[in-house]
């Protein structure tokens, strides 16, 4: 059997499995902080959990075949360098994580982003298994792109594609947190949602109130959020109904938090873009919710170890 | 010198070239009609306009690699059948069009979408020379798109990828020629930018408007004509800023009639599509102008045939 080891690093922790050639995860763990490390801090953390896991786990003494490392933000995943700082995570721009990991710990070190990684975990062993061609995207704070071109991750000319959070979807929609207007994150994410029912409702939005409360409230019967979310899957449907229309995929795969609301988000999503897409002889592409959790990233990171292959 | 035969197929002509191994057109012949044939009938022509073509170029006679042939609407394009009628060409759907000329001329045949092959034609000797990762539009009565990934025209896991017309860009815009509200091309096709020229001004279009009529007023000054322009470019801006979060291609290429109004129609477009992508450490993504001009589709059908691969 063989194992790698996948690592996902965001904002409030880093978290470290040992899976296996099935995508199974064999052994975890998990360092959290209130302030997230710098990278060189970071490289230090990321070695000791490492080297912590391995240690407790004696099975993958000789069959580790490296390292995968899912990372918010822009990274070269050939050089193996963070390319930009994001939001959650400052001081990491220029770190060769690539580089000193695998000086430090003498395997094959990989890094991408993390939403490619959580498409490429759901091709792997999750929802998008036997698709050659999918769009996967996570829906939660933010909104994440990852696209799955010919069995390989699509990760464009520069590093930088994927960034389907940032498709102009309405232009008169509300700012995105990127500063343009009508951006498919401004108007499908979990704070967007909960924006939307608060100014249906004429409530200020309540510090308790998210996405999964207003989802639950719509299974409930409340009217007004109902209408929140058929509006949500009104503006994700005419998204991806766009994105069948350029990518003619076989499926697109939605995962993040907003994601898990199940039935009663993909029912009137799967209508949306079933009236919306361009007509074709026979092709019938699926919507299907991602199986992974949020472990995603994780296994994604481990299965581009696996493979072996950018 | 190597040489592949080229053939457009559109509505109101059939137009055949031999094309060298440089791009080089070296011949061609093209039948008008008024009303189009239907794939029985057009095979027929097809076939009668290439021998013709090759009975008054002898020296192509021992150096003839292929036909590739450039169909508007849905092709199946490693069978060689047409998958889909569209408007301006009925009667072709399920026409084995591959088998038949392979049987008839004795030569190689690919077929391909012309949106497609118009790309791939500026990508092998025109503007998008040397691109790996390109997207390239045809502005005209609609709006076609053609993607090039990895060096290869991507067409989707159904043949039907690249509808880049097919985009939403504005839920409150315009119904499409398809039906759906807001697609790119109900908003920057040539019949789009003389229906914005009347809204603005006025006026009923007349049949003499069009939009290189327009492009020229807003040339000369005219002020509604400014305005129509910039807000073609406001619109084509978002959905290639789009685009490029989505892909991040080294380049757009911008073909077809409209595009040829120049630097009128491009300053303003450069200006929004760089004020909407998403920044980057180091890209820069071209916006240019196709070089092929109306032979794209023709041409690209050729280097499909020469290359012998699809």
């Amino acid at each position: 059997m063989k194992f790698a080891i996948g690592i996902d690093l965001g904002g409030s922790h880093i978290t470290a499995a040992i899976v296996d050639q099935n995508g199974r995860i064999r052994a975890r763990k998990k360092i959290s902080f209130s302030k997230a490390p710098n990278g060189k801090h970071g490289l230090r953390l990321i070695t000791k959990l490492i080297k912590s896991l391995i240690h407790n786990s004696s099975f993958i003494t000789h069959n580790c075949h490296g390292v995968g490392l899912a990372c918010p933000g822009g990274v070269d995943s050939a050089k193996g360098i963070v390319l930009a700082d994001s939001p959650n995570l400052i001081g990491w721009k220029g770190t060769l994580i690539k580089q000193e990991l695998e000086k430090t710990l003498k395997i094959p070190v990989f890094i991408d982003n993390d939403a490619n990684l959580a498409a490429w975990g759901e091709k792997c062993w999750g929802a998008g298994k036997g698709a050659r061609n999918l769009i996967c995207l996570t829906l939660g704070t933010g909104v994440g792109g990852g696209i799955i071109i010919d069995n390989k991750i699509y990760r464009g000319s520069h590093f930088y594609a994927g960034e389907i959070g940032h498709m102009n979807v309405d232009p008169n929609g509300p700012i995105c947190s990127c500063g343009k207007p009508g951006h498919l994150e401004a108007l499908v994410s979990g704070p967007a949602i909960v924006e939307r029912y608060a100014s249906y409702t004429l409530h200020a939005p309540r510090s308790t109130l998210n996405a999964k409360h207003i989802f639950n409230l719509a299974r409930k019967g409340d009217r007004s959020a109902q209408l929140v979310v058929n509006r949500t899957a009104h503006y994700l449907g005419i998204a991806i109904a766009s994105l069948i229309n350029i990518f003619d995929p076989e499926m697109v795969v939605i995962g993040g938090g907003v994601a898990q609301a199940g039935d009663i988000l993909f029912r009137p999503l799967r209508k949306v873009v079933k009236i919306s897409i361009m007509k074709h002889p026979y092709r019938r592409p699926k919507i299907v919710p991602a199986r992974l959790g949020e472990d995603a990233g994780l296994i994604g990171a481990a299965a581009l170890a696996l493979h072996q292959r950018l």
